[in-house]
């Protein structure tokens, strides 16, 4: 079941650069972990903007917020989560 | 490049059947073979709604402008595109 | 799994009568027999709006599609799907 | 008389942790006693959001609010009611 | 209990005078019995718009609801419902 | 003449405790001076949220501008003014 | 007493021209006739819409509202209105 | 060449009040020997705001921006610029 | 003088295509003109929509709003103008 | 390829003036750095907004997330990107 995700990151002007950095690398080991697994399927940045859209993999909604609020950036994050189906034109096995 | 595209379908209330089915067949053929042509990468519906998340592959801004503008539903669409860039977390060789 | 949806309804303002009610009756018949099935868990009218918030329990995200695009009055409404987990704080079994 | 009421938690960035955690815990105490007492209906957590989607049940809308404004995370709170009857559809006896 | 109702009217550009002008009457009729009866307690009209601000009193949501939708100009309004309770610093005693 | 008036309130996360309670005092003595003199008719709660919607009777735009800055509240407030006439239904003698 | 007006016009689309030109002369007279009074104090178009920024000088709400609601063009408008009073800074003598 | 502007003032909640006081006396002089120049035709407070409504005469964009970004409050401000010009209804000599 | 224009066409959907293209082909005619004029310095398409950026220079407000409101395709635009200026940071003898 | 950017730059109102003077005297050297190379091709200032309009020519989205992340303002800026093309009425060569 595929679920299409927006995260914006907005980290507190005033935290140090050393505590802002150690976030930030434990985000990339646990966002390869994940994508490594299969259930984080995609991920690209946007343009200009610390932010990301990515497409989740997952077996259920509980599934996909265990992940989502374990993220170590998720406290300084906004999360917008829409559900996906497969588009009757699609042409690709695997998406969805 | 990569490029995020949120299309809304919107078909005129007064619009008869037959008129909208022929566009919408028209639609998916060309979708699907821009599908197989590799430059429309992934095609998913949000669901309850009318409306599609895709990823488009093209190798410049006016070609995408060509591929969208030429949709047989684009006079009834609302479209809102999104530059992609690789993520610096992506483990993927393809995303971008 | 469970999915909160907002409905709007905007029937065009010249459609006639009687076309409207046929749709509302048959509307209210496919209501009814998902709400007996399980599936339409609950369904509330928003005071003075002509909207409705709903609970679906559904098996996956394209369940909730079949189930929602095939409303009689789909093509007059604009919905809006959350996806639901568990809250942490529930006593409720059944709520997710 | 039952009520949709959407809550959305932002805790400053510089609550110390076991502050927040006090507050918490009072919340998940007040919660599940309203829940059990049958006032508060339902509670579901938004995927991916400190956010929840409840229903409650009350006598008046002053009842509803001293409920919600002594909630523990009140202060941190953005709080959207919405009153609620019964669908004409509705099959369900609970349901307003 | 009192309700804060917001009502915008937006009558088809081509809706004919006369069926206006009926309309508009029995509104006006309907609404001076709801006033009198003491369940419609104020109605102002903002400057400059086809709009009002209300204050209604009812028992229950559901009896809110039935009293706008039986509004005869309830299909060309936009309605937003707005639950109130007595205000702490109020001196007044009908104030809810 | 009457002025509709929305007032949110939204303390600094950091206030003391005191230093609050006090402004609040001051800001209910105020309140209720105003009420009793007739110029603040109306005052009600929104549920659920620290805000109220309140009904003035000044004599001029200055003079409500002169009572709305004076509020001990309002560096904390956001205030929305809307100016408010006699509705051609209205059969209140006192509703402008 | 001075208050601020946004008038943005919007004429259907298959309004004949001839209809759309005698409204537009009329709303001009109407206009011209206010301004000379002295109650409409300012008219300004705003540049590349069909829009325009008014002050108007009048005795009350009910005033401003009676002369907004006679203008030719007001079933096509959308007005937004928003009292004022004289600025601290202020140096000159007519600005409320 | 007249601009309308709207002039929106946040002064952060922590800021000494000597501090606000000296800046506010300085905008007042710096605003008042403008408006005696001629370049800032009006200035209006909106009732119950921190904010005015402006209208500025300058001979180009550049003396526009020099003119606000030079105020004392330029820091604590949002503004909103609106190119006006001669509205073809207005009878007055100086609305452009 | 430099001014930031974006133009959004939206032709009604129920236009004949001999109109629409006719319109398009003066449209088309009359910002040649005006781009050799050195008056429209740029257009650029958006991509994915029907519409455009311009950069116009001109000697008032008063001839952009004569421009604009020129355009055959004006009555089914929607137009928003930005004033722009020098920016401290331009290398570039033209950019105002 | 071109590419339109709007920067919004927001300061912590606590930044010291010589930390703030000196990344400002940092991103004026990078932009004209860039701006020199024909990268970024034209900047604006907004008239009264501490904001600018942007046109970027790069190869790329990736090195527009590149050039724009590198900015020294980036951590304190929101931007917003918009892939442009050549409009089909433009006559200037250099405009995509």
């Amino acid at each position: 079941m595929l679920f299409h995700v927006r995260m914006n990151v907005k980290l507190p002007a005033n935290m140090p650069a050393d505590v802002a950095n150690e976030i930030k690398a434990r985000e990339k080991t646990y966002s390869q972990e994940l994508q490594r697994s299969g259930k984080w399927r995609h991920i690209w940045r946007l343009v200009g903007e610390y932010a990301n859209y990515s497409i989740f993999e997952v077996g259920s909604n509980a599934e996909l917020h265990d992940l989502l609020s374990a993220l170590p950036l998720f406290p300084y994050m906004e999360i917008e989560v829409t559900p996906l189906c497969r588009h009757p034109s699609s042409v690709r096995d695997g998406d969805a």
